[in-house]
């Protein structure tokens, strides 16, 4: 599957079609991408997904096949005859891929003419949702880890094709490697890959497998050791085979186990490979591993060195989804809100600029602040829906988050590779204070709006109020 | 992204090195794809999934670029010479596309050299195990609908690329359309959208903007009125303009609730567009459904007549993925055996058949017999782990599951439409008794070994604790 312009929702193409058809189609609107929710009951979330989003908007295109299926579908000639010709030439204000992000706060917004506004939104949705979810859900993985090696082994278990995105997810929020060599390849990921119970299984006994493994593997070879009894047969056997590569000058990297009780396993295995003098031999896991296994596991002292995470992190479970959405500000030279009678989802009006407030000892406040794309001074903030909660801040520093990242369709600058952005994450997040990044109970990260954004909206609301 | 030979993890290409290297990698070897546990606590699981996986497998090759970074990662020359060439040339038995399943059964058996079998594991388990999981769900909102529309509105929470199988299976597991328009134009497979907020924001008011989208859409034109106040404007609003549009001799299909109760909205909205002379304008339903919550509202009598369903059914969330795998059983001419402390994990060896069992008035039985593949008598059936457990037959019928559906690389049988698949499907669950599709505690459905396939078993188990 190749990703052209009809990578979208149908409703997409409908609207875009009625605002062609008014006439006015080509005059500028403004969405924010938000989400609603932390997942995961975090503290924070990883912004993941930008830079795959930019290079298919560089080439969103409707090809000669999808423009013969939407005449099928019996869309104007007149519409079909402007997306022959589409080109996305809006502009992009987003935060830096692998930044910090947090509930009810513009992530990304999009200025363009209505239709070209319209027509990207389910990509950006569909693109955006699950990147960051999985970038999440594999920053979590990292804090439970520490310093210890984290490998994405996700690719049987994830939803088919999103297993490419969720590796490169998974290597932005801190993992070391995968085992998906089609992402490996395409955004240049180490990978990383051991052996199959298959492969003991296809030999008469699992010394010869292994025995032969090392032999065409010498590099980094790690050897499965559960397939029929770990400390019985596996263990023993990797000792055997260990010996043997000392003896040609060469070193086994390590065992890994799969199954049974990886805590206690992995300690008597590490007490039979020191007793055998193979201090060096890491210990591998996998099997159903998560945030809280992994933690759980090293809370227990587990001597482990690898962990190979797979379906939870692929998958973004429990959650599977971020609930990110996609919003009209301001349209045809006007501010736009959507009501609710649940508060908390009435939307943001106007073009907006997100602040991220610093101490003057550039420490974080653990605060953004939304104003008017053009306000300048940053002195109070108020809660989104309680607007008797508001603080004054003094002599903070405030840096602007969402930045120009496309302009008349085109970026503003080079594409940047997974592993810078990976680098910046980890350095963003390594300025966010502990108390954020906890499991339970996170400390809330506040967003709230400038005095001057808070009663323009209030003033919006009230004049639909009296209609 | 294109799926070439490298979609897949490392250690397939790793082990499949070894293989080539050991001498003996065009000796046959048989794998078996089954799942261990039925997901959402169901009573059945539809199969979803093998026309994609028999579709890429006849083209599945390592192209240039593929080849050039297998060299950096240092594989053996003589084997990238032998990816270069290769071409997936094995044969799959499996059980029909959209086929009723269970766990511990063989629904897929891969019969091919061992390097290719191997090779082409992950892709397998990639597609089937996510396709799978969603047309279960799928079915199971079919369930709870009974004979009202249900329309896949998931893409923009889908796990990115992924949202183009979920269609597809969604549709296989009984969804009537999709909003996804790549996977309709793909998959043939009817697509469907109303609007969204932001049209009705785009205007200054909200009786404009759905009276100017009734203008340009007047066939299947369904009005979203939840914008500002579902009650007090956006059906008054929704009204005036069916009104219109009978005065042009055109009639509207639908108003969408979004938010709010949706059961109390509902009723209220029949009951205005009802007074209205409006009988024949639909109600369709959005936001967070799934099978429980569509169920609720049809035995509170809601009076919907369409269910718009997104996160849960892309997703399938809660449970994120199915657990299947794919086990090696039979190699170099030998039965394998992965063993394991967890009986229920011990595998199946040999090259197996699955007969469903029917009695002999062709109702079913609700049993799959798993036998040796030459087997042909049926008489009685062994519980896979506690063989005092077993049941025997008198005068039933069998039906043979895993069928040839691609030899010497090549299929046995044209490709086969979405649409004919789905009905497949549809006829396959109706023979499935009603207590296997409940909810809460369904009915087991039985799946044991034959006598023989039993014993084997046994006997070689007893010569790996020999060891």
């Amino acid at each position: 599957m190749h990703i052209s312009g009809i990578y979208t929702d149908q409703y997409q193409l409908t609207m875009g079609q009625a605002y062609f058809l008014k006439g006015d189609g080509e005059k500028t609107a403004v969405f924010d991408y938000f989400f609603r929710k932390l997942p995961f009951k975090g503290g924070y979330a990883i912004f993941s997904g930008l830079e795959v989003v930019l290079k298919i908007l560089e080439h969103f295109r409707y090809d000669d096949s999808d423009i013969a299926f939407l005449k099928q579908q019996g869309f104007d000639s007149r519409y079909i005859a402007y997306l022959k010709d589409f080109r996305f030439k809006g502009s992009i204000y987003s935060t830096l891929e692998g930044d910090i992000i947090f509930p009810n706060c513009p992530v990304l917004t999009v200025e363009a003419t209505i239709i070209e506004a319209q027509l990207i939104e389910t990509l950006l949705l569909n693109m955006l949702n699950f990147q960051t979810l999985i970038a999440t859900k594999a920053s979590r993985s990292r804090q439970s880890a520490s310093n210890r090696v984290l490998i994405d082994f996700g690719m049987r278990r994830a939803h088919g094709p999103a297993a490419h995105f969720a590796s490169r997810a998974a290597f932005i929020g801190g993992f070391n490697a995968t085992s998906n060599v089609m992402a490996a390849k395409d955004f240049d990921i180490p990978v990383s890959g051991t052996m199959a119970h298959s492969f003991v299984q296809s030999f008469d006994d699992e010394l010869e497998a292994f025995r032969f493994f090392a032999e065409v593997r010498s590099q980094d070879c790690i050897l499965l050791v559960d397939t029929y009894s770990t400390l019985k047969s596996g263990l023993p056997n990797a000792i055997i085979v260990a010996k043997q590569m000392e003896c040609k000058g060469q070193k086994l990297k390590g065992i890994r186990l799969d199954s049974g009780d990886l805590a206690y396993l992995a300690k008597q295995a590490r007490k039979m490979l020191d007793e055998a003098g193979l201090q060096y031999v890491q210990i591998a896991v996998s099997n159903q591993l998560d945030e809280f296994v992994i933690k759980s596991l090293l809370e227990q002292d587990a001597p482990i060195d690898i962990f190979g995470v797979g379906t939870s992190l692929v998958t973004g479970k429990p959650d599977a989804a971020l609930d990110g959405v996609y919003k009209l500000a301001f349209a045809y030279g006007k501010p736009r809100i959507k009501l609710s009678e649940n508060t908390t989802k009435i939307t943001l009006p106007f073009k907006k600029q997100v602040h991220r407030l610093y101490d003057s000892n550039h420490k974080m406040l653990g605060a953004d602040l939304i104003t008017l794309w053009e306000e300048k001074e940053i002195s109070e903030m108020y809660h989104p829906v309680d607007s008797k909660k508001n603080i004054a801040f003094n002599n903070c520093k405030a840096e602007e988050l969402l930045q120009l990242v496309m302009k008349n369709g085109k970026r503003t600058s080079p594409p940047k590779s997974v592993a810078d952005i990976a680098s910046y994450s980890s350095k963003r997040l390594n300025m966010l204070p502990e108390e954020y990044k906890r499991f339970d109970n996170p400390h809330i990260y506040k967003v709230g709006l400038s005095k001057l954004l808070h009663e323009k909206r209030e003033e919006l609301m009230a004049s639909y109020k009296m209609v």
